[in-house]
Order: structure tokens, then sequence, then C-alpha cells
């Protein structure tokens, strides 16, 4: 990875060192085949929900996969048959009992949960398919998804499997006794001894674990493994039972959601960053690795990584509020205007909005509003930032829109992601960009404070540039410009075409685009009457840096540099007054670009 | 609140109002004086972590608080006697048994957790103090520091529970048999029993819940009611312990960690969020508050609070990265140095940091650094964003200093925030923010890119504002500037001083700063050889908007506007070169600043 070794990668190599000292525990022998495994394999993968895979020791070592198969298939099941109709079959409580204990809950007639054998055994066969063949197809397709790769079946094991397995066999039968389980019992453990035998490795639990830990969606093949709202309710039956009789202990000082099963893996997940796979055949009494168990405990200790360590509360949901006097459009406007603008800029509030907007965030965005507005008569929220947005938080802020709507100002959203529906429409005025928001406030107000007639057209003698200019200098200019009448889209310059000449927009609208790869065009800025395009002509002779395209029909009127000198040359002054101007211009947008970057840098 | 009611209060006032036509269960009546409350009393309360409180229904009824005290007592109990003293006294393992189950774990001599009956009655007799009179003290200022307030005793049900409470007192001397409770059994009953007894409004314990989502501070009083240490320990037995034998459905459903009592109150705790309280007294057969349990249910499906939900990823800790291209120091530099420090502007690479930063956010910080160093000599970390930084996140870092020191690299911290020990030292070289970092690095840059002789003192003939002026227009110049021999701090003008002359830095540096209610100083920009101070006086009259301080002795040429004038009108087209010059040089500095702006934007 890039210049130099990770840290991360150091420490989780000197964590597997330190702990392949940890000789205490041994390898199940309740099948015989789980005892052949070498007591010295001992692998630690993490895999973050963006993808990478750090790895330590044996990660590549093949295994059965035994229990830790559960809330994978468990998952399989909820899609396939719903959460109501899984939980009528299966329970969620905990129980203080051992993985192969033969306790059911007789009194809601179902196993206490799918994470003992018992619900096991019933949740696979929840799974989808008219037979076992299609749902053994359906299972490896589901591990398939998880793991990135299709999977081996460990014959021997599963053989093992099937000739010792009688244990399963009555708990089955007694679950078919009370009405439990359906169907043929032997097809119905054949398909739960296959699943127990399939092979992975190491580094395959921690990315289906980072897939968990991802929402559902495998972080390497981007895959989705697990439609997104059943992801809680597999973590959920993890946290409480995913460790038997050790949950009290493990919640206290991992707390993150695991499962362990007696082939020496233990995976947990960290929700929203990171699955973690420990694989080390020797067993505690209790049948989780020991090593697996110790190495998540001081993975939790040294990293804090238990879910309920105070943490602050997170990143505020409103990275800035500012008014218009803190931002502009990229329309270019005259001194005139501006001014008209910032004597109005108090009534719109922006909010910029960052990070993910679920409940607490929208709780904390409505209260900024409702306390910030102030007497703004626009609020502006921009989303641009936002990642996600989820349903309850849409539900407050379409009430949000409403209530401002009450107080007689106007909402607006601004450049808020998409949903799986399309645009996310809050019920509130919707604009693509915070630009085209900021650009529609900025001509309303100029609606109301100029009259239309003087921003419709302005002569030369309005022009920015050319106050101060004489009369007799004007008349002068005006004989020299060239009167150019242009429609939309037209250009009035490409990028790389000389700079010899200078444009007064006497009507109309100009703006300056930057194409990328000759394609989809970029706005840098955009000037109404009154100003003078293109005037960095009079600075030096680099060639346009940008397209001058016409917005709207457009009346221009072109000076060329090498006239300027001439007439300069016969009345003194005159370029000493336009560069005057230029530098004022450019010193007022100067400051309101540093203002801007001020605001940024709040 | 602000212009107009929250929706939020407007949804928890209907979710009161839909729940209040609930009529299951009945009022507790194993102890006569919880029997006459109203079955009809209901509140509702959310309270978030920064303090704000969202209130509805009967939020100020006073009732006892019962068992809703057990894990508060237990966090008072970890803080007095350490997590080991109490884990070794009472287990954390749930039991599928009702609260006042007279079960023990006679494997571990302990009773199984502080939720039950038996455990929490240990667990008081743990808080500190030589007799009961110091711990009654002790846990009624434990309770004020989480409530805000102090609470009173409601005498008549804590009679009620001495005269009624056999049950407990079997418990006590079941313990007390088996070796697992020490001192007199009536004095520790009797404090327990006062504690069950204290009266509390729903309110209260809905700001109890966000302190501890807070992280152990109360969000209202802002005084710490626990260790941050043991909010995790609390925490974490009240998710796999707080709801009795409704723990799995509990989390399956809901998944916050939660505790309810008999006297109809349930709390959940969303961490880092919010603080839940519900009231209202009729009980289901398992002892928890109905209309408790169906309000968390409904809250958690339609804010889709449960912390397994997928969430997406958190917000990056890197806001940006960029390179020297993007930014700049406040330092003014004449073009000459501008374009130096351009040429190898791709040596430096700023990270700007966000958030808090835990254990992913580092994994992520360290994979981006690393990734993202390319040719870089420099590596500037940002911090002045960053919330909290935890231990594990500070090593991971200390680590990667150290790896990039080995590829002969430099990594630079920048107004990182302080911890408990003062500021964070990762080793690595630390600048007080990212101004005085990149002024630090372009100052390296130009020490070898320029000969310092040139840097150190320009004549007026290398005055950027000069350039192109004849030599003859220089000579007027010379003759008719003032020279000024500056020290550190002095002032060359003041804010409001009147704008008449331009100052030429002929050594030295000099700074803009605007002082704010006259006391601390912000400085806008720093000045160098070759480049004009206060040159806006070129452009109108109105006053200094900022102070000019000298930063370093400095030697300068002031001309006053007027003189200028005088001096064109003899030599023309001074002022139009000037002028021109003048533009040019804004034009240069309002294009790095939009570049800076759009890399802000980013």
């Amino acid at each position: 990875m890039g210049v130099a070794a990770s840290p991360v990668q150091q420490y989780l190599e000197s964590l597997h060192a330190e702990f392949a000292g940890l000789d205490d525990g041994d390898v199940a022998t309740y099948i015989p085949e789980l005892g052949k495994a070498d007591p010295s394999w001992f692998a630690l993968c993490l895999v973050t929900v963006d993808g990478h895979a750090y790895l330590a020791g044996d990660s590549d070592q093949s295994f059965s996969i035994q229990s830790v198969s559960k809330p994978f298939v468990y998952g399989m099941a909820l899609e396939d048959r719903g959460v109501d109709m899984v939980l009528e079959r299966v329970g969620v409580e905990p129980t203080g009992d051992p993985f192969n204990s033969i306790a059911v809950d007789e009194v809601s007639n179902r196993p206490f949960n799918p994470m003992v054998n018992a619900g096991a055994i019933v949740t696979t066969g929840l799974v989808a398919g008219d037979d076992s063949d299609v749902q053994w197809a359906r299972i490896c397709a589901g591990f398939e998804a998880y793991t990135g790769r299709s999977l081996d079946l460990d014959t021997d094991v599963y053989l093992s499997e099937l000739a010792t397995g009688d244990r399963n066999r009555a708990i089955a039968y007694l679950m078919r006794n009370f009405g439990m389980l359906d169907g043929d019992v032997d097809s119905v453990l054949s398909l739960y001894f296959r699943q127990c035998s399939l092979l992975v490795t190491c580094r395959d639990l921690a990315v289906a674990a980072a897939t968990l830990a991802n929402g559902g969606v495998n972080p390497i093949t981007r895959t989705r493994a697990l439609p997104e709202r059943n992801v809680e309710h597999v973590l959920s039956v993890m946290q409480t039972c995913g460790m038997y009789d050790y949950a009290g202990a493990w919640n206290y000082e991992v707390g993150l959601p695991a499962k362990s099963g007696v082939s020496g893996a233990v995976i947990a997940v960290l929700p929203g960053q990171l699955g973690i796979g420990v694989f080390s055949p020797p067993l505690d009494a209790r049948g989780n690795s020991v090593r697996g168990i110790e190495v998540c405990r001081r993975l939790a200790r040294d990293f804090a990584l238990h879910p309920h360590r105070a943490r602050g509360n997170a990143v505020d949901v409103v990275r800035r509020r500012y008014t218009g006097q803190g931002t502009r459009s990229t329309r270019v406007r005259s001194i005139q205007e501006c001014d008209a603008i910032e004597e109005r800029a108090h009534e719109i509030v922006v909010f910029e909005l960052q990070g993910n907007v679920f409940f607490a965030d929208a709780e904390q965005l409505i209260r900024q509003v409702l306390d910030g507005i102030g007497d703004a008569r626009v609020v502006v929220l921009d989303g641009h930032r936002i990642g996600r947005i989820n349903a309850p938080a849409i539900t407050l802020l379409v009430s949000l829109a409403a209530v401002v709507a009450t107080t007689h100002r106007v909402l607006v959203t601004a450049g808020f992601p998409a949903d799986e529906n399309g645009r996310i429409d809050l019920g509130a005025t919707m604009a693509a960009d915070l630009d085209s928001a900021l650009e529609w406030w900025e001509e309303s107000v100029l609606a109301t404070a100029i009259a239309p007639a003087e921003r419709a057209a302005l002569p030369l003698a309005s022009q920015e540039l050319l106050r101060g200019v004489t009369g007799e200098q004007l008349d002068a200019i005006e004989a020299e410009v060239e009167i150019h009448e242009l429609s939309i889209g037209d250009a009035l310059a490409h990028e790389g075409d000389p700079s010899d000449c200078v444009y007064f927009l006497l009507s109309g609208r100009v703006s300056v685009q930057l194409s990328i790869h000759g394609r989809t065009a970029h706005r840098l800025a955009a000037f109404g009457p009154g100003v003078a395009v293109g005037e960095l002509a009079l600075l030096d002779e680099s060639p346009r840096s940008a397209d001058l395209i016409v917005e709207a029909p457009a009346r221009i009127a072109a000076l060329s540099v090498r006239d300027l000198d001439d007439l300069d040359a016969e009345l003194p002054g005159l370029k000493a007054t336009i560069y005057a101007n230029l530098a004022h211009s450019l010193s007022e947008r100067l400051r309101r670009a540093n203002g801007h970057i001020r605001a940024l840098e709040q």
C-alpha cells in the first residue's frame, strides 16, 4: 500500500505474533474430521467497508464454516420468507445454553433462537426451494454473494457430520414432534450438515462480516448479499445469541455482534466500519476459539471498538450556516447590482449539510433552522454533501418545509441526493444546485430593487469600466467599437483564442464556461448588462482561458486593445481611468472572494 | 423554539395522543403504594445530547423510580469500587428470569447481573460509604448529577417497600448464606428500598438517559455524573439485561440499551444522540410498561433508531485533500515569489480532517495518506476541525508519522485539538495552525529558490507596481517618496486612518491585522519586500479597513496619492502603468482566490 507499510498492518502482525504463543484449548473432536485440524493454524483478518483487507497469518487456510454459517443462512431465510414468518417459526430470545442444547421454547412452540442448533435447523429448512437441491443451490449462491467466490463442500466433514449427527437428529425429531419442523427430517438435516461443511478461509469470513458491516453489500465485489432491511435483524441475533452462554461477558467487554463456530472461527461486525475474522482451532470449554476470543477482546480494547464506548457527538449535520453576506452566485454583476443585493443579503440564509441525515441529524437541523432563520425570507438547504438521507429524516424535513411556509418564508433545497425513487422531494422549492438557488434569489432581489428597463439594456456610458471618462473620450470609443448581436448558444470567444479585445455587454447574458475534455461545460461565471467580459485582455495577451457563451440574446460592443492604445495617445488619461476602474472592480471582486474564503473556512 | 413549532415536537404530541388510547395492562400492586398510581398518567420525553428537551404529556408527574434506579447505582458502584471488584461480586450474564427471581449463579458465586433484584441489592451494598447514611448521601448526590436536581424520597412508598419486602429479604439472606453479600442485611435492604423510592419525573429520567447518551455528562447542567470509561459498562448491562426476559425481542425490534421499572417507566439510550423516557403505570405480564414498550417500538421504527440499522458509512475523516496548488498562506507575495512557490506546489499535500477520529477513521486516514502522498515532501494534517481524537487513533497516527519519516518526508500537524494532557504530540512537526504550516513551507521553498539577498531588500525599481515605468518616472518617484524605518510591532497605519498614500515595502514584513473589540488581532495577510501595502488608497479614499503592523524590521517608501497625481500631470502615462500593474496584481490574486474557493467547495 502506498509509499510504506501501514501501521494498522504492522499492529495486526504483532498481535498475531503475540497470540500465536497462546496454547490453551483443544481442537474440537465431536466430529472426527474436525480433530484433524492443525492447532497452530492462526489467521487474523480485518476488512473495511470500503473493501481494504488487512491479513495476518494463515488467512487462506480452508476450514469448514460450521456454526458461523448460521447468521448468514438466517439472513437468507428472512429474505425468502419475510421477517414475520421466520419469527413465527424461530424465536430471538437468548438462552444460557450451549450451542447443541436440546431445549426448545414450548410456550411459543419454536426453538429459542437461530444461533443454537435447534433454531438453525429450522432456519435452514425455511430457505426457499421446492426441494433440497434447489435450497442447496440457493444457500451456495447466498454464500457466494457474501464471500465473493464460489465455496467448495468439504465432503469428508459432511460425511463425518452425517455419520455422527445423532444429537442433531434427536433435536430435529423432537422439534417435528412438537410441530416446529415440517417435512423430511433427513433432507433438512442433510442440507444443514452440508451448510456447516462449506469450506471457507478466514479472509472469506472477514469479507462476509464486512458485508454485514456495509449494510449487506459485499465491499469488494459490490454485490448485494442481503436486503438492507434485514441486516439489523441478523446483527441483533448475533448480538444477543451469537456467543452462546458467553453473551453477557462478550457484550460487556467486546460488544460487537459476533458468531463463533467449532472449527475455531470467530467473526465480529463493527457496523458501518469493519468486518473481523479470526481463525484458530483450539476451543475453550464453551466451544469458542481461545485465540479468537482473546484477539477480539484485545482488538476491542486497543482500538476502543466497543459500540457503547462514549464517542462524543457525531459530526454536525450543518457544516456551515451563512447569509447572503458570505456568498454569491457565479454571476458577475455590476457594482450597482452587487450593492442592491448586499443591502438585502440578510434575507437569505444557507445551511450547508453534510454526512448522513438520519433522525438525530434531522432533529438537530430542524432546531438550527427554526432558531437560525432570523429575518431571512429564503432558507436554502444545500444538500450536495449529504451522503444518505433516510425516510424518517425526509418525513421530518417535509414537515419542516410546511412549517417554514406557514411563516411566509420559502424553503429551497439545492443539490439534494436522489433516493431509489429519484430526486427527493421535500415539497419545497427545488434548485439543481446552490449556484442556481443563489442566482434565483439574486434575480428576485434585483427584480424589485432596480427598474427592469435599467437592467435590460445599458448604454456604453453606463459601463462600469467607463465610469469617469469624458464625453469626448466616450464619443471616440463609441466610434471605434464593433457591435455584435448574438443568440443563445453563440460563442463570443473560445478557449485558446487570442485575447485582443474587451467586450462591453449592452444587453443579454454571457457566461464563462470551461469544457472538460471538450464535453460537459462547467460554468465559472456569468455576466449581465453593464459589465465587461474578457476584460483580462487589457492586462496581458495570453490566450482566452475559457469559452464565452451567450446565455440570453446579447448585444455587445467590442473594443480592441490596439484601438484603445491609439485612443489613449489622442486623448491622454483614458487608459488611466479605464485601468483604475478595472482595478477597482477587481479589488471589489477580490474582497468578496476573500470574504467567501473566510466563510468557507469557518 | 425559533419562529415556529418543531415537527419533532408535533410528532411526539401526536404519538402521545395516539398511545393514550392504549388501555392494556395493570398498575403494579405488589407494594400497595404503587397501586395508587393513576393509570392514565402518560408522559413521553426526548432529551438530546446538546440539552434540548422535547416533552409531551405528564412530564412533570412524580413517581418512585423503582428498578430504573439500577443502572445508575451500578455506575456508582463501578466508580467507587472499580470494574474488577464489581465484576467479582455481580455477574453480567442475562437470565431469562423475571426481575424478582431468587436464582443466583452458584458456579461463580454471585448474582447473575445487576439488573435483577439480587444483583441490584449487592450493587447497592457496594456503593462507597462507611455506614448507610454516608452511602445514602452518595446515592442521592449521584442521582442529582444525573437529573440535575435534588430528588425527594417518597416515604410512603419506602415504608410500603419495607413492610412488604419479604421476597427481597429472602433473596438477600440467601445471598448472605452463599457469601455473596456482606454486612447487615437490613441496612443494605433499607438502602435499596430508599433508592427505589426516590421520586423522579419522566423528564428527569430522559435527562438521566441523555447523560448516558452523552458519555456521562449531564447535557443540561454540564456536570459529569459518571466517568466516561464506565458508560459502556452501564449501557452493556442495560442492553443485555435491562428488559428481563423481553431482552431478545427488545434487541431485535428496538435495540437500544434500556431499563424498565414497575412504577411504569422505561428509559432508552441512543448513544451520542438521545435519551428517551416514557412513563405510564399499567404493566404487561413481564412487568414492563405497556405504553412504554409500544412507544419505544414505534419511535425506533418511525425514526429508524435501531443501532444495527444499516447507516451507510460515516462522514469521511478527510474533509479535503489538496496540494499547494490549491491554497497559500495569508502571506501576500510578489509574482516572482508566487511563481517560485507554484512551481513546487506539488511538494506539499494537505489533508483537512474532520469529526471525531477513532480507530476506523485513523485507519482510513492512514491509507489515504500513504496512498496519496505521491511525490510530496511535506504532508500536513490540518486538525482544526477534529472533534475528539481517542488514544488508539493517536497511537496509530504516531506510527504513521514514524513511517512517513522513514520515506524522507515530513509530517506536519496543524491545529490539532488538545487532549486532557495538553496538546496532542504525534512526534511530528507541529504548527499552531494551517496558515503557519503553509507559510513555513513557502519560506522553505523560497529559501532555496530565490537568492537570499534578493529577498532581503528590493529597490523601488523592483516593485511590482512600478514595473514598466520609465527611468525618468522612477527618478521622479524616488524624489517624492518618504522613507520610514520601522521596528517590530510598529503600526504603519491604523484602522480608520485616512487612505492617502501607498507604501512600497523595500525590506522587512508588514501584516494586515483586524483587531476584534480592540483585543486579539486576526492576521488577514502579510507582505514582504517588493510588494505594495495599503495600495487600495489608489482606488478610493475610504479610510483604512485594518491595522498595518510591522512583523519584521521594515524599510518603507511612502508615496502619497496626491503626489502621484502631480507626477502623472508632468509625466503622462505613469498612472496608466501603475494602475495596469495594480489591476494585473489584483487579477492574479483574484485568480488564486477563485482557485482557493473551488478547492474549498470541492
